[in-house]
This record gives structure tokens, C-alpha cells and sequence, in this order.
């Protein structure tokens, strides 16, 4: 096949100043900060199923993109042409990363036997492009949600045989992961939910998620399948109530499945928003927990109540979660993964680069400015001096179990406390944060 | 004092026809159903601080109610009048319960000593209404929240005197509660939370919220009582963020701090709704986690982000929260308690029995509805069948660990499984429940 | 062709206590209320859309509905047996009249000469399918927004020759309703909106929308068709901005071109609360504005952000809006139109069945209900209470205009005014809905 | 009285390397950009209530703050003392303008003879605090909402005396405004709305409110006042519902009352994204009906329902907004006014200064990126070019009302129109767009 994107070029860094289109400003891969590159630290993937099996259709409205990879073919030599157009555009984005749903790369055929014959085929087919190209696979997963066998769930499907045929799908799906290098495995609930509580159990339906789980964690060992295994939660939607609805909510059944050391979360901004908390919330969350694998760096419509998938164009957002992940360490096996789609309005081919590369650019950017603030470390040592006092005899005796209500009772009556509140400076905080990104 | 509200007689129930509006038309307090009078199975509170703390006022307007009990003077006098007022209108409502915050019945004063001795003054108020009166303390609970020295939390606050001045208030009203035989003592992390990342551990504040609760569970066992403790889910305001942002996030901190055997949440309508769930969902999951202690009963307005604390006029919401309850054994220490107030403009006297005469009968309506839907039993058969090849071998074979990830594959490609899905029958389900609340 | 439903009956009234799922409950269509049947005031309509062209595919999921009228055939043949299943539906379930897009009903063919052929043969089909079964055309409509053309909009479309297209399909679309004695014709601006600000520009946009139903009026008059011209409101979905975003818009866009004595509004459930109001606001500010003219009966689901379409169950919210259309004088060529979908997972052709007939049963519950209310006049009687010294001298006088600000300001002070404020009395209103809804 | 801010001094421009948190970092009120200094273009105000009337309390807690003007005193001495704190803080920060309700600076007495009487004693004083300081007053309102006679609202309450008493401190807050050279009026509808349809007349309380606003235009004309009258938009809070919803709702309002060419509106950010829409879209909504006034600069919480009018932070927002006035010939009469408080727990008196610094600089900033953008004029060209075929001959003679709808429709089928829609291009346009911001 010849070339999809003949007119694009390699895009490469020129700068803020360049007004070419086809360049990055700000995303300069080998530039280092804090003893690693930008490519290190971002470790930003593109996705296959946006970029490659959408075609522009909405609820109201066909498809409006006519891609030249989708036209008429024998279902394998179409995810060939599909394969070639796609590590076409990963290449020429100088982007490191990609990752995929198994259906993505491969036809589902008409057999489970069909499927796997096609799926070891597109598996060596990925393989050679990796190879070929120096892409690297940040994330695999199973789509488990969009066939109508999966209408009601795939793990808490009230048929077991329904649970059986998705479990065949991760198991390769995780086989091919493996097979391919993957950094970390996936596991998005599309469907495990519910769309009415009135036919629906929920502590069935979670007790056979918990299982799913644990199975798959058992099945990572077995093979020894080194990446992380992640879980994405999503309020909503498609389901009316998805059972992974945040990473606080997720956190409650890895306890209650005794899996919170074995699964961490992949965070979308998008689902974070919807799900009713800013995306900094959500990633703060699960670095306290101890739980933050990767990320979805995309963006939502803030008007709207569905998942819009925007290509990230906010550094104000994306300093502050940048900030938070270095913080905690930065990305261990995760990375920055776009699950994004062009709107259904933006028909043309060039426009797959014009949205990544304003997203690589605004994430280069935010890293930036977001090590300026660590290594400046004004926020946390004021953090830090505004809980000082819990480090003193009292704070401490109280964390480590030396009181009881009563005894604090008796403290507070015998030194008379009357402890005043202290400003907490959120608009000097505001402030310094602007000073380093706007400066 | 004389009555306060001498224009309302004690409202009695005249069933569905009576065009009285100081008369129930559903609740008969006395009325058995399943084995159990109507009152025994809502087991209904009002609450002191809505109905006798609170003036009219709002964010963008001063009081607009003139109470009598609210006239000047002394602290403690006004204390009293209050209780009297509080006390005459439960007994002519003739609900069964009661519930406050300490110093909702007692003042502050202006040192821990003068408020200790006040509050146990009111106590014996209390204790002497109680038995005049026969009724019964729902739950207690302590503000620790609204005085300026919360401004940044209680057991959250970045100063331990803080937390410890919260304990100390905490401490009393457990005992009080413990001294009024209450059924129940409550948390509500008014400003548990954050106002902005910026300035926030959030680990710190979650390990300080851990230990807090776990000194409350150890005192409780200590002094003996025997009521339920009970966390209060809401997901912002006063805070930008609670931790105790719902169901699902409560029993993941319950979970990490080992509490999840002590302690049980307190749902109410109107935080469910603003935490995004239906209130249906909030009951349903705690039911399914084995964590539902008591229900704050009111209304949220749909279009409106903030907690309006309705009085509960739907019978079509309650219906089904009440059948969920009934479906889980009905409640054990909880009750339905009318967190509710007035709409600002609704300033007269006996507008308070308007509100909860409706609220008691749109309850008292929901249960009998409830006791019928749960009699006939059509929808958990129709659950039940659903589920029903989860029951078979292949079903209870997965759920007890028989099989691995890969088993599971191979037994779908052997089987040459193709499974097909089956109609959830929402809308048949939805008119099923129609019939029982509309015939 | 042979019979899709033949295992449904002809639904029937069978009262509140039938327990057969496919039988009326409350829909008695000849039974009179206030000198009309019910049939006459609820004019209910079933849609050719949802029910017949959408096969249960979501944004994340394929087709989960196999309909027999969706077998391969040539179009033309496909579109024949899919009118015959529809008016086998329609009759069946006893409802009185339908409504459709031009392309529900006809193939697009592949040019505007194939379109208004196949258009003007099933005009024909639906004339003799009308004349046997004596089913009535509610209202007719044009989809001018699937089609990739108009992913940018149709009347407010940067390109004028797509303008020029929809209005050739609007043109027939008015033809054929006229044709079809439709009693409406609906504009629904799908994509009237826009994506980004970025590329619009609002006020030519508005401009071209202005023109475009200037000209939809004028054809009207010109064709001699009497039925009324209907603006559907909706906030966003499928764009990020819809120009008729509710009812208050519509009303100010009409002022602006002239419009607001020749086109009402066609008001939908789901989209008033899509836009941040409840149903029944969206039904009295168009009443108060004399601007009704017909409803999409449906009902949104609370917590999800998208139009959800589901058949209305809710009797406590059908009752007050009915209230307020039988109290602006009840429908005139409007009627309530069920554009509702079933969930996904209701794959059974009877579930279409159970869908309507619990909506028509809502909707005739809440009719006997709002009767009750007319007839009663407890409401109106408050609120006309509650304005009375409008009716006197100073008020009548402020709004003849006979005082000015200063004129007023003498008075307050000459007369030393201190008004003081009456009780709104919500609580007890709304107690007096539910005793109407629950007696 | 001695200074208030005594440790804070006169806030100067420092340029965008300073560290020093009491200066400007890119305000530079000098400055000329396209012809205009800085602080011509923004125009920026402070207001009187948030800074110097609230005190801290929210709807869980009492006051924070502890300010030195809220001391026990007489009431017109108290105001006194506010005024010289005021205009201390106004002085210091370097600002232009400020804006204030009558009972912010004067007490209301308890009669209107003395609300007269201390008004225009503080009139005079504001007057003298003017010509000393240079201060200007950007717009002048009177608050009646806040005092209970208005709980039902003002113009639309149901008691004509009520609307007489609000008539009479409008005709006062004009004439102050007047006095004191104020350059617009503003009337926001607090309570202008309802709290329950149930007793609601809506036609009747929009007419009196359309009376109102007549007298306020006539008042406007009879004194000379040459300032503009705006209306500021809100859609709810305190009330359930607002009659000026958003601005869209506003211009029918002012089409049905004939006001469109008299009064404009005050578009608030935080307003706007309650109201489900963008600040951006209600700013490009008002610009393109000719009817934008001014705007109150502040931001909400994404995640929070109500009004947290927080100061503005995000340059990418303001960006975008200043952009769009700029485009549209910039202020005339309005600014920027900070319709902004401190969050609860900023205690300190200096609190006041961070969070107008951070705002100053944050619209300071993007003025001067919108002023790029608008001399580069790529988004405008984009525009035009996108809607270029309207100026040939079919568009323009569709606009000018040549063509009939079936003149259209032989046109489209007589050429055999197939027009093909043309890319959007967004996220071209987006990464535009921060190309601006971030060089």
C-alpha cells in the first residue's frame, strides 16, 4: 500500500516561535529535565481505535470520514491496510507509544476459533511494524463491550457462558500483550454496570467482577506477564451506572477483593469530569491511594454529560496533574495515552496530526512548567509547614493510637483550647501556580 | 411557656378522603403490615436544627421567620423555650423520634467547660421531655463544623487541637446520645474535605479521618453503647470536595481502616442525587455491601446543584427505596429521619406540619406499596431467573475458583460457545412496578 | 407480507386491576372527561423512527435488535415492509396517530430526483395505510441533520447550496404532511448549533436560520396547509450548542425575525431537562408565552447527560404538566408524541409494546388526575389569591403606566410603606397535588 | 481611622520575573496596546459587598473573617469606616473603578425616610472619597432581595406595595449612580422568580417585571442619566428558577417589552456556566445580538452548583473572552468587574489583595494575547473563508429573500446539488488559539 498520509511530513520540534502546523513548539523528545527526556517522562501513546475504526458517526448522524484504509477488502487484508496506515501515522507523529482493543487490530471473524486464528495473525503483523518502527505497546485490552452478546455486562453478564466467551477475549488479549511488550493491561468496564436497578442484582453481579478480576491477576502470574494491570473507571455510559464509577469507588472493590496491591487505575480526564470531580482530583486520589497506573489524557466538554474525547489543549489543567504525577514519582509502567477523536466535523486526514500534535505540545508544555514548580517546591513545603503541627507530641501521640476520645476530652478541658483557624491561602496559592506557568 | 403552636391540634390519621390539612390521609401509625405497625417499620424523626435553629435565612437573604422560642434571652433560657417549642410540635406531629446536634439543644458557651455543663443541663431536659413526651432519640450527633475553628476541618484539620477539640465535642455527644438511649450515633464530615488541592494532603487527612473514627468505635465499645454508628455520605458543600463523598467511596475508607464491621452509612436522598446517583442507587448499593444503617428522608430539586433539603413528596422515588429496605430485612437501628426544611418564603408556624404531614404520608403511602411489591414478589422471581445459569455448573464452578482464565478459554473454544443475549425487559419491569404504586 | 407481532393482541382497556401486560390499565380511549375523550385530549402519537429504523445500537455498541423488517431487500421493498409493520404496530396497540422523518418512510436514494421519487411513492403507501387502519399523521418532519452533508448544520450551514438542499427536503417533507392531513409540521434543528466558537459565526448563522423559516412560513400560507408550524427546542446533543437551545430562546429568536404568531413550540421532556429545567417549567413559561403547540412525550433518565428517550412512567410529573395544558386550554393541533426508545437491552418486538403501553397509561392517569385538579380549582384559586391586590388600585395603576419611579417613590414614602411578606405555602400546595395524584 | 492595610502597600507593576507576591506581574495599567492603555481597555472594578460586606459565613458555618470596619459602632459610623477601608483597599490595589448596592454602603434604618436620609449622606461621602482617590464608579444597583419583605420577590412579587418599595430604592440607586457619575445601572433579578410553579402566575409576574423595567428606562431618560442599563443574568439561586435566566432568555425578554435597544446585559462568568452554558458562549451570544454591556470577571467550580465567584485564574478562558470583546469594538460603558470573593477559610485582610493581584494579572495577560490575536486576524480570515459562498449570488440572494422554498427546491434538483461538506477544522483552530497564549 502506498502511503496514507503522503502529505504530511515527519513532524518534528522547531519550536514556539515556528507557525508551521506540521511541528511541535513545545514537544522536544530528547530534551531532558530532572535526568530524564520528555519522551521519558510523558511516555504518550496514540490509539488505534479512534484513529482507525471510527469513522465520524454519532448518535444522529453516518459516518463522515472516508479513509482510504477502509475501503472495500477481505476483512484481513482491511486490518493489514489498517495496520500499515496506522504505524504510518504513529511513525511520522514521533510519537512512542500506541495501544489497542484486540477487535481493533484484528476482525472478530464468525467463530471464537476464527478470532484467535485472526488475532495470532495481526499479533505477528504488530509485532513485525514494532519492530520495523520502534513503537512500543503502552497498552492492550479486550473490547468485551460492543458485540450485542455483551449487552448486559461480560463479567457480571447474568450468563456465565457470556462471562466465558469474554474471559477467551482477555485471556488473549492478554497473551498478545504479553507477546507484544506491553507496559500494562486493561481492563475497561464498558458494560459492567446496570441500566436498571429493577433487574439487576448488585452484589451478584460484583462478586462475579471480583472473580473476573482475580482471575485475570492469577492468569498475569501465570504467564509472567511483567506490565501493570489496570482498571479505567467511568460513571456512565454506556450503561446508566458503571460499577468502576471513579477510583474511589474502584478502590473499595480491589479491598473488597483483596486486589488493591495487584490492580491500579488508568485515569481518564474525560471520566473523571463526568464522573463529578475535577481530573486533578481524580489523579490526587489515586496517588494517595497508591493506586495511579496511567492515564487518558483527553478533555471534555465541560457543558456537555457525555464522554467527548478532546484532544488535551489546557496547560493550566494539565500542569497541576503533571505536577502531582511527578510528585508521586512519575510514570512507572503508565504514560500519558490519548484517548481522543477528531469531531465528527474535522473530515480531513491531516487533521489526526493537528490533534495530536496540540496534544503533545500541550503536554510537553505542562511538564515544563510543572517541573518548575517541583523543583521550586513552593507548594509542598507549604503544604508541608501548614500540617507541621501534626508532627509535634500531640499530632503525633494521636496518630500512633496513644489517646483515646476520652483522654483528648480530659486534654482539651485541662489546657482550655480555644485553637484559632489559619488562613489556607488559596488565592496566593492560585497565584504562585499561574507565576509558573505563566511566567 | 404557653403553647407555641396552639392553632394545630394533634394530627391524627382520617384516611385518603379527608380534605384536612392538618390530618394524615396515609399514616396510621398503628396499621400492621408484614407483622409490624406502620410506625415500626418507618420508624419516623424529625430533626432539631431545620425545624428549630434555623430562621429563613439563605445566602442571598436574611431571616424571614419569626419564632417565638427565638426571642431574647438568656442562653440557656432560650435553650429551654426551644426544647419546650421542639417538644410540643413532635408530640402533636406524633412521630416517634427525634435527632440533633449538640449544640442544636444546648449553647456553646464560651470555654469546652461551660459548654460541657450546658450540654449536660440540656440533658436532662431532654431526658425529662423524653419521658413525658415517649419519644425517642433517633440519633445524635455533634457539630463540629460550623464554628470558625472548622473552617478546615475537624478531624481533617491541619492542627491537631483542632481534632482534638472535635473529639472532645464527639466524646459528649456520644454520651448523650448513650444517656437519651439512642438508637444510633451519626458523622456527618461537614468539612471533611477540601477546598483546594493546592494546600491538602490528602493521605495525611485520610490517616488523620481513619484514626478519628477508629478512636469513635473504640469508645463506643467502651462506654458500652449499643446503638449503630453511622457515616453520612455527601459529596461537596459546605467543601468544594467531602471525603465521604458517597456510598462506594465511604466503604473504601471503611475498608482500609478495618471499620467496614462497625461502622455503617447514614444515606440521604438529597446527597445521593448531588453525588450523581439516583437515590435509589445509594440505598441499593449500601444493601448489597451490608453497610445500610438509617436514611436522611428528604427531596433534592433536580435542577438546582446544591442541597435544597425537601420535604419527600415522591411517592414513586420512595416506593422503591422502601422496597429495597423491606428486601433487606427492613431497618435494624435506622429509622426514615426528615433532614428537611421549609422553603424560605413558607414562613408560617404550621407550615412545619404541612411539611411533614406530607412527608410522613408520602412515606406511609411508599411503604404500603412496598409491602405489595414485596408480597407478590414478581420482581426478584424475575431477578432470581435471570440469574439462573449462574446456579448451574458452569456458573457456580466459576464462582468457586474451579477454573482459570485459560480453562475458560479453552472451555468456550470447545464448546464452540456462541452465546446469545436475552431481553432485560426494563419497560415490562417499569409498568410491573407502575401497577403496584397506581391500583 | 405476514403479521411481525403475531403474538400480540389488539391492546384493550382492561382496568387497574388487570394483570395482563398487554392490556390498558388506565388508557380507555372513549371514556369522556370534561366534554372530550380521553383519546381527544391526550392525541397521543407513536413514532416511525425509533420504533422502525434504530436497531439498539449505542455509541459503544452494534446493532442488538433483529427486526424482521430489516431483512436485505431493495430499498423501495424494505421500505413497504417496514409501513407494514409499522401500522400493524400502530394499530395494534390503538393509539391515533404517528409522525416521521421523510427518510424514516423513504429511501434517500442516491440523488434529489430519486429521493422525491421514492418520497411521493410512499406518500401514497402511508395514504392507503392511513385510509385502512384510520390512523392520523400528528406531525411530519424532514431529517436534515444524519446526513454527512449536514454535519455543519442545514439551514445555518457556512455552505448555501447545503441550505438550498434542506430546504428541497423540507419543502417535501411540508408537501407531504400537507398530503398526509398532518396536524403539524416539526422543525428540529439537529445540528442548528455549532461545535466550536471557534469557526462560527453566531449572528450570520442566526440570520440564515431567520431566512430559513421565514420561508417555511411563507411556503405554509402559500400551500394552504393548516396545520401549525413547530420549533423543537433542544440545548445541545448532537452539537455542543443547539441555536434552540429551550423554549425562552425559540420565543426571543421568533421575536427577533417576526416569527412568534406563526410558529409554537414542540417541547420535549428530555430535552427541558437537558437544558437545566424541569418538564413542567418548560410547558408553563410556553403557555405563558402562547406559544405551546405540541409535546414529545418522553422521560429523561436524572443522572445521565444525554437524551435518553425513555418511555414516561412518571404519573406525579405527566399530572402537572397536563394540569398546566388543560388549564392554557388543552391541545389544539398539538398532541403527545412518544418519541421514546427502547432500552437497548429490551430486544423482544413486544417489548415496543410494553413500552407504549405503560407511556399511554401514564399519560392517561395523569389526564384523570389533572381533571380532577381543573375541576377542583383548588390551585388556581390560591394563586389568583395570592395576586389579588394586583387587582386593586395601586397595582392596576402601576401597570397602566400611570406612575412612574418617582411618582412611586413619593407614594412608598408618603405612605411610610412597609409591606410585609405572606407565606408561599409550597409544602402545603404540594400536598395538595399528591392528594389529588393519591386518592 | 488608622490605615486597615497597613502591611500592604501600594500594589505596583514588577513585570513577570517578580516573586514579589504584592505586585503585578503583567498589569501595567499604562500600557498601550492597539491605541488604548490597559487599564482603558479592561476597565477593571472592585465591588463594595464581598469585600467589605460579607464576612465569611457560608450556608454550614458562621463568620471567618475578623475585620477591623465590622467593629461595634453606630451604623453610619460603621459605614463610615467601611468606606475608608474601601477606598484604602481600592487605593492600594491600583484599581480603576468600583461598584456597590445602596445598602452596602448605606444602612437601610428602619424606615424608608431614613434609608433616603443615610443614603444621601453617603453619597456625599463617596463623592469626596472619589475626588480625593481619582476612584471612578463603574456601576451603581440597589439590593432588594436580601431584606425578607422581598423573599417573593421584588417587581414580580405578588404585593404591589412590595414593587412600590423596590421601585423606590431603585429611583435612589439611579439618582446615587448618577450623582456619583456612574457609568452603567445594573438590575439583577435575585428573586426575580419563582420557588415553585405551583403559586406562580408567570405571564402575570413577567408583565409587571416588563413595567418595572419600562419605568427604570423612562427614569433613565427624565434625569439625563447617560450611563447604560444592564440586566445581569442568572438562571437560579436563590431561587429555583430566574426570570433572566441566560442572555438568550434576556433578549426575548427586552423583544417582548420593547426594550432590546434600551437596556444591555452584565454577563457574569460563573452566572453563565450555572446556566449550562460557557462564559465564552454567553459573551459571543450577547456580541452577536448587539446587546453586551459588561461583565462580571470571576470563575465557578466546574464541579460545584452554585455561585462560588472565585477570581479568575485561567488566561485561557479570559483569552478567549477578551478576544471576543475586542472583536467586538471592546467596552463602551462596561468593564471588568470583580464579582469575586474569598474563599472562606482566606482569613487574613490580605487575602483581599491575592486574589485581586492573581485576577488583574490574569485578565491583564489576556488582554494582551487577545490583542495578538486580534492583529494577526488568522481566526476571523478562518471565519470568513468559511462562510464565503454566502456572498455569491445564491447565498445573497437567499438572504435578500429572492428564493421561495420550492424556488429552492427546483434550484437544488434543476442543478442536481450534491454539495460535500468541508472540514471544520477545530483542532487546527485550537492549536491556533494557543499559539497565541502560549509564545
Amino acid at each position: 500500500m502506498s502511503e496514507c498520509f503522503e502529505n504530511v511530513p515527519f513532524i518534528k520540534y522547531e519550536g514556539p516561535e515556528s507557525n508551521n502546523p506540521f511541528a511541535f513548539k513545545h514537544y522536544d523528545a530528547d530534551k531532558v529535565l530532572m535526568g530524564k527526556t520528555m519522551a521519558e517522562h510523558l511516555r504518550m501513546a496514540a490509539c488505534y481505535w479512534h484513529n482507525f475504526c471510527w469513522h465520524g458517526s454519532d448518535v444522529f448522524g453516518t459516518n463522515t470520514f472516508d479513509r482510504p484504509w477502509s475501503k472495500p477488502a477481505s476483512e484481513m487484508t482491511a486490518a493489514k491496510m489498517k495496520a500499515d496506515a496506522a504505524f504510518e501515522f504513529f511513525s511520522k507523529l514521533g510519537i512512542s507509544y500506541y495501544s489497542f482493543h484486540d477487535i481493533d487490530v484484528s476482525p472478530e471473524g464468525n467463530s471464537l476459533k476464527e478470532y484467535t486464528n485472526n488475532f495470532a495473525e495481526m499479533v505477528d503483523v504488530l509485532q513485525a511494524k514494532q519492530e520495523e518502527t520502534g513503537l512500543k505497546l503502552l497498552w492492550g485490552t479486550a473490547n468485551v463491550f460492543s458485540h450485542p452478546r455483551f449487552m448486559s455486562g461480560a463479567a457480571s453478564n447474568p450468563n456465565p457462558e457470556i462471562f466465558t466467551y469474554a474471559a477467551t477475549q482477555v485471556f488473549h488479549a492478554m497473551n498478545a500483550t504479553k507477546a507484544l511488550k506491553g507496559e500494562n493491561y486493561v481492563l475497561w468496564g464498558g458494560r459492567e454496570g446496570y441500566e436498571t436497578l429493577l433487574n439487576t442484582d448488585l452484589k451478584r453481579e460484583r462478586t462475579q467482577l471480583g472473580r473476573f478480576m482475580q482471575m485475570v491477576v492469577e492468569h498475569k502470574h501465570k504467564i509472567g506477564f511483567t506490565g501493570a494491570l489496570l482498571i479505567e473507571p467511568k460513571p456512565a455510559e454506556p450503561t446508566k451506572h458503571q460499577y468502576d464509577y471513579d477510583t474511589a469507588t474502584v478502590y473499595g472493590f480491589l479491598k473488597e477483593f483483596g486486589l488493591e496491591k495487584e490492580i491500579k487505575v488508568n485515569i481518564e480526564a474525560n471520566h473523571a469530569t463526568l464522573a463529578g470531580h475535577s481530573f486533578h482530583h481524580e489523579i490526587a486520589t489515586a496517588c494517595s491511594l497508591g493506586i495511579l497506573g496511567s492515564v487518558d489524557a483527553n478533555q471534555g466538554d465541560a457543558q456537555l454529560g457525555w464522554d467527548t474525547d478532546q484532544y488535551p489543549t489546557s496547560v493550566e489543567e494539565y500542569t497541576l496533574v503533571t505536577y502531582e504525577i511527578l510528585k508521586s514519582g512519575g510514570f512507572q509502567n503508565g504514560g500519558y495515552m490519548f484517548d481522543t477523536k477528531l469531531r465528527r466535523q474535522s473530515t480531513e486526514l491531516d487533521d489526526l496530526f493537528h490533534g495530536h500534535i496540540g496534544a503533545m505540545d500541550t503536554l510537553a508544555l505542562s511538564l515544563e512548567k510543572a517541573v518548575k514548580m517541583i523543583k521550586a517546591d513552593t507548594l509542598s513545603t507549604f503544604v508541608d509547614q501548614r500540617y507541621a503541627k501534626w508532627n509535634d507530641t500531640l499530632g503525633s501521640d494521636i496518630l500512633s493510637g496513644k489517646y483515646s476520645l476520652q483522654d483528648l476530652a480530659n486534654y482539651a478541658v485541662n489546657n482550655n483550647l480555644d485553637p484559632k483557624p489559619v488562613s489556607g491561602r488559596q488565592e496566593m496559592l492560585e497565584n504562585i501556580v499561574n507565576g509558573y506557568i505563566y511566567r
